[in-house]
C-alpha cells in the first residue's frame, strides 16, 4: 500500500491508513465488521468529505457482502440498518448522504431483478459498485486537478487551508490535486500550509502530504493567514468543500470563511475544488447548512496533553464562506463561475 | 503572592510567575541575576509589552544594586552593558525600549549630582524607580478600564486576542482591564478567547487569568474568529498593543490583523487598550515596526510534542494592524480616534 492511499478494497476487509496518528506514524487498519468501519469514520481515523463517500460505499459493501441475511426482505432490513449507521457519522460531509443515495437506489434495482433465495449478484454487484465509486473519485480528482492547474499563478505561493488531498479524497486530492497538477505541468509552486486548529490536518496531513510529494511548503498557524497574505506574495488560495449549496456558499473546515475575506481584501483569487458530489441543490444557501460541533477536548488537549483549564469551548468544525467571496468553484465537469445559481445548476445536470 | 501577580520586587531579588507553566503549574522563580532575568524575557517567563517594561525596569535596578563598580565610571559601563542586554530580549516590544530610555535619563540625572566615591544613592533610587514604574503601571491599567469600560456593550460576548491581562502589564491588563472594569461596573460580558497560537497565550493565559476572576469566557481556536463574528452576536473587540506607530497603525500578537478585518466586515468596533508608553512616535507608520521571527519548534510542537512533520515553518510573532481598522485607542490619558497622527499626538503630549 502506498503511504499516502488512505482507503483500499481488499478481500480481508478495508484497510484505512490511521491518520489521527500521522505524521508520526504509518499505520494500516483493516475492517471486517460496517459498524467498526463507521466509528472509524466517526473518530477520522479516515476523513474529507469525499474519502468519507468512498469509506460509507465500502463500508455499505463490506456489510452486505459479509451478510448472514436468508431471504431478501432480510437483507433490505439491513441494508436500512446499514445505511442509517453511516449516516449518523458526519453530519456536514455531503458525500456521504451521496453515497447512501447511491447504494439506495443500485439495491432498489438490484432488488427486483433478484432471485429471493440468491443474494449473491447483489453481493457482488455492491462490491463492484464500491470500487467504482473509488476509480470514479480518482478520475474526477485528475480532471479537477487540469481544470484548476490552468487558473493558478505561473509562479509564487499558493495557500491552503486543512486537507483536501490525498488523504481526504482518496484520489490525488482536490485542492491539492490542483496543485499537483500545477507542479507536473511547470508552475513553479510554495504552498503555504495553515497548521488547521484543533484537528491539525494541515500541518499533521498536507505537510506530511506535500512533504512525500517534494512540493515546497511552509508552513504557518492559522492566525498569521492575515499577515502572509499582506506580507507574502500569495497569488491564490485554493481550498477543498464539504458541501456546497445551490448558490454557490461552501461549507469547509473551520478558518476557510475568514481566509476567504482577507483574500478579497487583498485581491488575491479564492478558488474551491469540488466533485459535482460535494453540491447539494436542495439547500438554496449556506445558511442552512448544518455545522457539527466536535467534542471541546480537541481544543484543550492536543495529543492527550491539556493546554488550557477547565473552561467553556465552542468547536464548530465547519464556516460557510459566501459565494461572492469565491472566484470560481473547480469541479470534474468543469469550472464555475458567479452566477453560480446557474453556472452549478448547468454543471449538475 | 497572589496568583495572578506576574512580578514582584522583594529584598531578595525579582520574583517571576512562569507563565510557561500556566495553566498547569503555578510556580514563582526569584531571579537574582540580571542576566537571568534577561533570559526569562527571551524565554518569556515574563511576556507582554507592558509586564516587559515593568521587568527590565526592576531588572535594571537588580542589576544596578547588586553591582560591585567602585567607581562611577565603572558604574557607567556596567549600566550600559545591562541595558544593552535587555534590548536585545524581545525587539518589537517598545515598553522595553521606553524603559531602557527612561532608567538612561535616570542613571544620567543622578550622575551628575553624585559624589565619585559613594554609589548607593544611586541604586537607592533606581529602586525606587524601578518600583514607581510598576506603580504607574498599575494606575495606568485602572484608567484603560475606566475610559474603555464606556465603550462596551452592557451586554453581550466581547472578543479580545492573546494575552493583555494583569500577566501581561503587571496591573489588572489593557484589554482585560477594559474587560475587568466593565464587569465590576455591571455590564454582561461573555469573553471569547482565541486560543492564539503557537503560544496558546489565550488557551493558557487569558482563559485561566478571567477563570480566576470568575468572568464568563468561551475559548475558540484562532480560525474560529471569523465564524463567530459571522453568527455569534460580538458586540466589541478589544486587544492590547506591542508598539503603535504616530499613525495609530498597530504591531500586536499574531492573529490581530485578521481580526481587525474581519470586525470591520461585521460591524464591529474594533478598540485597541494600551499606555502611553507603547507609543512610537518615532515611527511614521506600522511599515517600519520590526517583527520579531521566533523559532520554529514553537510551530511545530506542543508542550515538547512534535505536532508536524521536519518542513519548512514561519514564525511571526505579530502582525500589523492598519489604523483605518481600528476604532478608538484606549489610554490612560484618555481616547484616542482618527485621525490619529493628531489625536495620539495630543495624548503624547
Amino acid at each position: 500500500m502506498r503511504s499516502v492511499e488512505p482507503i483500499r478494497w481488499t478481500d480481508d476487509g478495508v484497510i484505512l491508513l490511521d491518520q489521527r496518528r500521522l505524521p508520526a506514524e504509518v499505520v494500516h487498519i483493516t475492517y471486517t465488521d460496517y459498524r467498526d468501519l463507521a466509528a472509524a469514520i466517526k473518530d477520522m481515523v479516515i476523513r474529507g468529505a469525499p474519502a468519507i463517500g468512498v469509506a460509507a460505499s465500502m463500508g455499505i459493501a463490506l456489510a452486505i457482502s459479509r451478510s448472514r441475511a436468508a431471504t431478501l426482505d432480510e437483507l433490505r432490513a439491513e441494508f436500512k440498518t446499514i445505511c442509517d449507521t453511516f449516516a449518523r457519522t458526519r453530519p456536514t460531509a455531503v458525500d456521504l448522504f451521496w453515497a447512501i443515495e447511491r447504494f439506495t437506489r443500485k439495491f432498489d434495482s438490484l432488488a427486483q431483478n433478484a432471485a429471493a433465495n440468491n443474494l449473491d449478484p447483489i453481493k457482488e454487484a455492491l462490491i463492484e459498485e464500491a470500487q467504482k465509486v473509488h476509480r470514479e473519485r480518482q478520475a474526477a480528482d485528475e480532471a479537477i486537478g487540469k481544470f484548476g492547474a490552468a487558473l493558478l499563478p505561473a509562479s509564487g505561493r499558493v495557500m491552503t487551508q486543512c486537507n483536501a488531498g490525498a488523504l481526504a479524497t482518496a484520489g490525488i486530492g482536490t485542492a491539492l490535486g490542483v496543485i499537483r497538477v500545477a507542479v507536473e505541468t511547470g508552475h513553479k509552486i510554495d504552498v503555504l500550509v495553515p497548521e488547521t486548529r484543533p484537528y491539525l490536518q494541515g500541518a499533521r496531513l498536507t505537510a506530511w502530504e506535500l512533504h512525500q510529494d517534494k512540493i515546497p511548503l511552509t508552513l504557518i498557524t492559522d492566525n498569521m493567514v492575515g499577515h502572509f497574505l499582506k506580507t507574502g506574495g500569495v497569488g491564490a488560495i485554493v481550498v477543498g468543500a464539504d458541501r456546497i449549496a445551490a448558490n454557490g456558499d461552501t461549507a469547509n473546515k473551520i478558518g476557510t470563511y475568514p481566509m476567504a475575506v482577507l483574500a478579497r481584501e487583498h485581491k488575491v483569487p479564492f478558488f474551491v475544488a469540488a466533485p459535482i458530489s460535494t453540491l447539494d441543490l436542495s439547500i438554496a444557501s449556506g445558511e442552512q447548512i448544518p455545522i457539527e460541533q466536535r467534542p471541546s477536548a480537541e481544543v484543550t488537549h492536543v495529543h492527550g496533553v491539556r493546554i488550557a483549564p477547565e473552561v467553556t469551548v465552542a468547536n464548530p468544525a465547519f464556516d460557510v464562506t459566501p459565494s461572492h467571496l469565491i472566484a470560481a468553484i473547480i469541479t470534474e465537469r468543469g469550472v464555475a463561475r458567479a452566477p453560480y445559481a446557474e453556472s452549478l445548476k448547468r454543471l449538475a445536470k
